[in-house]
């Protein structure tokens, strides 16, 4: 199956070919316009703290969707998605620490699971370009260079750290225009949280990120940072929940809603 | 105390008055320009049905802050509010049914209480007036009409129920300014949720509100409807909780924040 033909195709058909194994691949350029989102899936005990935090920190942690306890189907943001197949890859966490990654949930899944849908900033890479607003990791073909900064998040329950941020080098004549096209999207990170001078939110060396990998700022270009879906995974993992499983980095879940569907205005 | 003074006085100092029980009226009016809010106060236990009924549905149960367990501080919208004291008057409800009206919460207080602060109407109320689209149960002095409709909300736990709406009658020349007004508000009911004939979302009646005070429609006007806070405490009332308690209607919570710190565009 050819990126190029998944692109075209409706988010219901892909998920079915994910869940018959015959797609394993990084899901973004697939189902184009459709929503693709994070997946964070803790035992219930954990989700009244988890679900406080992203009430508190909507920037890096944007809802959009909880599943009920137990329940491994969505039903708001896509008509029956199974959270246990409809993601290429999963990673299995333990007391914080990586342990391993899977193709499915079959034999994994447990009654006391809930799953948190997240925003991903596909959806405003997707609305950049289309403003003409040069994305350089996508350019570059690299992953997006991220950075644990000195901004904490308001802590709920055990949840607690620091902001995580990507961060992408803008043209001076852009910096506004990217500011508003993402400032459409709050459900996939919105706005950016910082522009310029990266010691100002504590970051030392903009060249090595602690994610991702490094983007050339090129002459005339000013770092933007966007609130980043990895700060949620690194504040759970960081109080060693018992279990937590997320989508592998670039295997996402693609839902059946279109950007424009949560876009604000 | 007049309503002129308190209009021009910070939220803090207005407050500490009714902390001190010197001023005991309606809050509206009160520090112009700054966000108030709907109060309700529930034991841990339903905590995250609650907050997850809130997320599944931000229109009627927009979350401003949600406080940590036992504590009665406000830290994120105000600083250092005390709910137990700094709104003029409560209401109590058990198994679901209303008990009585109290002036603060000292003797009432439980270590297990989790506190939902939620966006109220007065400020897109506010945004309408300035854009001189007419509010008129503000012109005519009376309770703003609500009605029970047909239009589920999205079920969380033990909550679920329909939607109940606040109805204003808006000239057709205003119908689109009202929305867009409006739709910068999210996190006060944002946009109407529905426009013209009331019995598409089952109002049988438009003269007989289930709530509230009877608005007139004069000649030329629609009527528009808009998600209202009511519809929590609704919701939450029909699953009976053993003890509820919630602000007395028009006797908010004043917030530090102005409208404009939650306005998204």
């Amino acid at each position: 199956m050819k990126l190029s033909e998944l692109a075209k195709m409706h988010p219901k058909k892909v998920r079915e070919l994910i869940r018959k194994g015959e797609v394993d691949l990084p899901t973004s350029g697939m189902s184009e316009g459709y929503l693709q989102a994070n997946l964070a899936i803790l035992p219930k005990k954990y989700a009244y703290d988890f679900l406080l935090f992203a009430q508190r920190n909507p920037k890096p942690c944007p809802i959009l969707e909880v599943l009920d306890e137990g329940s491994p189907i969505t039903k708001i943001m896509a008509d029956g998605a199974d959270i246990r197949t409809d993601i290429p890859r999963y990673r299995i966490y333990k007391d914080g620490e990586y342990v391993k990654e899977v193709k499915d949930l079959k034999d994994l899944w447990r009654d006391d699971f809930v799953t948190f849908v997240i925003g991903c900033s596909f959806s405003f890479e997707k609305a950049m370009l289309e403003a003409d607003v040069p994305v350089r990791h996508i350019e570059d073909e690299h992953n997006v260079p991220m950075y644990i900064t000195n901004i904490a998040t308001l802590p709920a329950g055990i949840f607690h750290g620091n902001t995580v941020v990507s961060m992408r080098p803008i043209p001076y004549k852009d910096i506004v225009r990217a500011t508003t096209v993402t400032a459409r999207f709050p459900a996939t990170h919105g706005a950016p949280i910082h522009i310029g001078d990266p010691s100002i939110i504590g970051i030392k060396d903009i060249d090595k990120p602690d994610f991702g990998e490094k983007s050339i700022i090129k002459e005339g270009e000013v770092p933007v940072f966007w609130a980043c879906g990895v700060t949620p995974q690194a504040v759970a993992m960081a109080s060693k929940p018992e279990i937590m499983i997320t989508h592998a980095p670039g295997h996402m879940l693609i839902l059946d809603k279109k950007d424009a569907y949560v876009s604000v205005f």
